[in-house]
């Protein structure tokens, strides 16, 4: 098993002299460049030259099915995104310090999509950058410090976001304002059993941070638990959680880098399946087809005393083309009914994982809700997380020309999180090739 | 006077009432979609549609010479640039999970430019996040808090920026493990006696902290002083400042989100100009032309022990299109052989500006190095600052479609710091407005 905090699906550098001389050469040029820190995915990395719809292509002119790629939501290079970028590219690339329509008719358009209480929102490049602002806020509006979050949750990289990110691992130590609170187990049923349950553990922290005197800024969580190994159902844990942050004084933070965006077939925002209302929500990854655009909707009364009483301007945040970028997002996932598609063929692939559970009893535990499926490769003996499995999985895929990756503390869980146009088709290439792979792998 | 920590050259919105109606719309709805914290330029904000080269364009089609903008730093919308953002957007968007020349092409390229001991760079997307990512790396490798910066210092807005920032005011509290020092001041003409003068300041900040029980993990700083009014002068003076970090085992981080990419007309980067080799550089906004990218230029020893023990993934750092831009940026700074270009004519508008500042006691004290250049207006009588007149003079620039700011601490020096490709009559036009301006305001 992997170290706590190592990256699940990397490529181990060690064994670069197996490569095949072009992709040696490109690594060891990589490591020598960019630092041991950008690791690669797979046994046999991929050098990846173009993209199209739910496809990436390999300088070879190999075709991989992507099931992975999120930040792409409406596909690789989508005629209708690649055209906004390239019009507005060649006309105007600039700041907020000046007044632009397009920046407002977004904005209006994409807090219509939210709750009717985030009335307003900032716009950033990051996910992490979206993550560090929401904490400002939030503790700029409380005066508190206290963060939960649960235990092993990933929002972002900036100092501030990897102190509430336990994912990173023990070298990335957790401030001391920060608790962590495990999510409900896999198998609950009930939304009000489990949520019951977990806004206990979420007040037990918010206590423990009073008695060491910090007050609770935040409760944190991603809509779907991504990083705690996918955990969407019951539909409806979180209501319990987001009383207990009220309750407490704290304000409830919505991460829907990974959920947003239709991501999870139910609605635009994982946050709506849960039927709760965040006080902020953070936007990021698919939010501009993977131009860098993010950003923070918040109750109109918290951007007016931390915009009153905090200078903040980040010079690329809702620039000329990221906006332009985001908006044709919006048109797509509009127009083409993208969020009851990926909710279709999201349940498509659920089934049909289930249907290799029944034949594989290594394979468990399969989860999601859309198109962000997981399950959990087991040893069938003991069922203890089986990462070696999981690992053989994800590179047979590989091999075969689908991608996918691991995850989970254990790097035990198959990570299923396709671009939304991912149809039954590829649904259908996708089981089969992993019927292909369990065959020989478990 | 404004408020230590407010923008200068604000948009005060409280005079709303006054703008003419589309503008009055715009930023009504802008005030209720994004907060107060959105600030916008000039006392009559103008509503940019297009960009080229060193022009703006209103919505009525009037052009505005832009002599402000450093983030397009090719010019607006210049057509290499355009040319590999669409190509790149309609063949791939990825991130560096994967194998791509491109990145490593770019790299290379970018690190030639640097001094022999910057050898590996990690790529992020804003300068905030290069800085957060600066000032991590930093600690990590050194296990020391302390950080150094200059007394009205900008170094970004993620927390851990912010708290390094103390030019955003007293509402963002310094950091515990911050201190501040005064830079050189005007008028220093030997970099010895400056430098050494700043080293010795430099040295009790350490000091003070050692006796907080903080060690320094870094001396950061703005090689042109940006934020603190622009301290250009004497090159040189930030040698024995480099000499204090290393002395007290803490690394020098060069900001050159400003300085860098030719903007001194001096050399690529701010510290050349000094003859320094800082540890850790950052760069950021003129980076991509407007494209969110940002680096941060390491000796490789200190990305070696961060990237093997912490785990930093930045999603959209060093997308394909970013480092397209990117790269398209560095084209056309060297075949227009830009930084020599920006020496001559900055050289040219600082000529001018002093002609200037002989017939208007009120205008004094220019300053800059190649195309950042500043100069202060004062009460003629007393010398105080005069941020009332010098509010006058950018909107009276601004009335003649000539934009510029304000800049520092007390809100009282003029700021000029153009696209690169300013020419010789693009100063010609400036200086003659600014002449005119003069007249009517001071």
């Amino acid at each position: 098993m992997p170290m706590h905090g190592a990256m699940p699906n990397s490529f181990d550098p060690t064994r670069v002299d197996a490569l095949e001389p072009r992709a040696r050469e490109l690594v060891t040029r990589r490591r020598r460049l960019l630092g041991p820190g950008y690791k690669l995915f797979y046994e046999q990395p991929i050098e990846v030259v173009r993209g199209e719809g739910v496809h990436l292509f390999d300088a070879d002119g190999n075709a991989y099915l992507d099931a992975y790629n999120n930040v792409p939501c409406v596909g690789h290079c989508h005629p209708h995104v690649v055209e906004a970028i390239t019009r507005q590219a060649g006309t105007l690339n600039s700041n907020t310090r000046y007044l632009a329509e397009p920046l407002l008719d977004y904005a209006e358009r994409l807090l219509a999509t939210h709750h009717d209480g985030l009335g307003s929102i900032m716009l950033a490049c990051s996910g992490s950058e979206a993550t560090d602002l929401a904490l400002r806020i939030a503790r700029h509006a409380s005066g508190a410090k206290g963060v939960v979050v649960t235990a092993n949750a990933y929002h972002g990289v900036t100092a501030a976001a990897a102190e509430v990110s336990p994912s990173l691992g023990a070298n990335e130590p957790l401030g001391v304002h920060v608790r962590t609170v495990l999510p409900p187990g896999p198998g609950e049923t009930d939304p009000v059993a489990a949520g019951d349950a977990f806004a206990l553990r979420v007040e037990e922290a918010i206590a423990d941070l009073h008695r060491h005197g910090t007050a609770t800024a935040a409760v944190l969580m991603d809509t779907l638990l991504s990083s705690d190994g996918l955990v969407p159902d019951p539909p409806g844990f979180l209501r319990p959680v987001v009383d207990a942050a009220h309750a407490a004084g704290a304000l409830f933070i919505a991460d829907e880098v990974q959920a947003g965006f239709g991501r999870t077939g139910a609605a635009m925002w994982g946050y709506q399946r849960h039927g709760i209302e965040p006080d902020l929500v953070t936007m990021g990854k698919p939010m501009g087809n993977g131009v860098p655009i993010s950003g923070v909707a918040a109750r109109p009364e918290l951007l007016e005393r931390f915009g009153n009483e905090v200078r903040y301007f980040n010079t690329f945040g809702a620039n000329s083309i990221a906006v332009a970028a985001a908006t044709a997002v919006l048109d797509v996932i509009e127009r083409d009914d993208l969020v009851a598609q990926v909710g279709d063929v999201g349940e498509h692939l659920r089934s049909g994982l289930a249907g290799l559970a029944r034949e594989h009893p290594a394979l468990r535990n399969v989860r999601g809700a859309g198109l962000y499926v997981a399950a959990d490769l087991v040893d069938p003996a003991t069922g203890a997380p089986d990462a070696q499995a999981t690992s053989r999985v994800v590179n047979g895929l590989r091999e075969r020309r689908v991608l996918i990756s691991a995850a989970g503390a254990a790097a035990s869980a198959l990570k299923v999180r396709p671009p939304l146009p991912f149809g039954h088709d590829h649904a259908d290439q996708l089981l089969a090739a992993l019927a292909d792979v369990l065959a020989d792998a478990c």
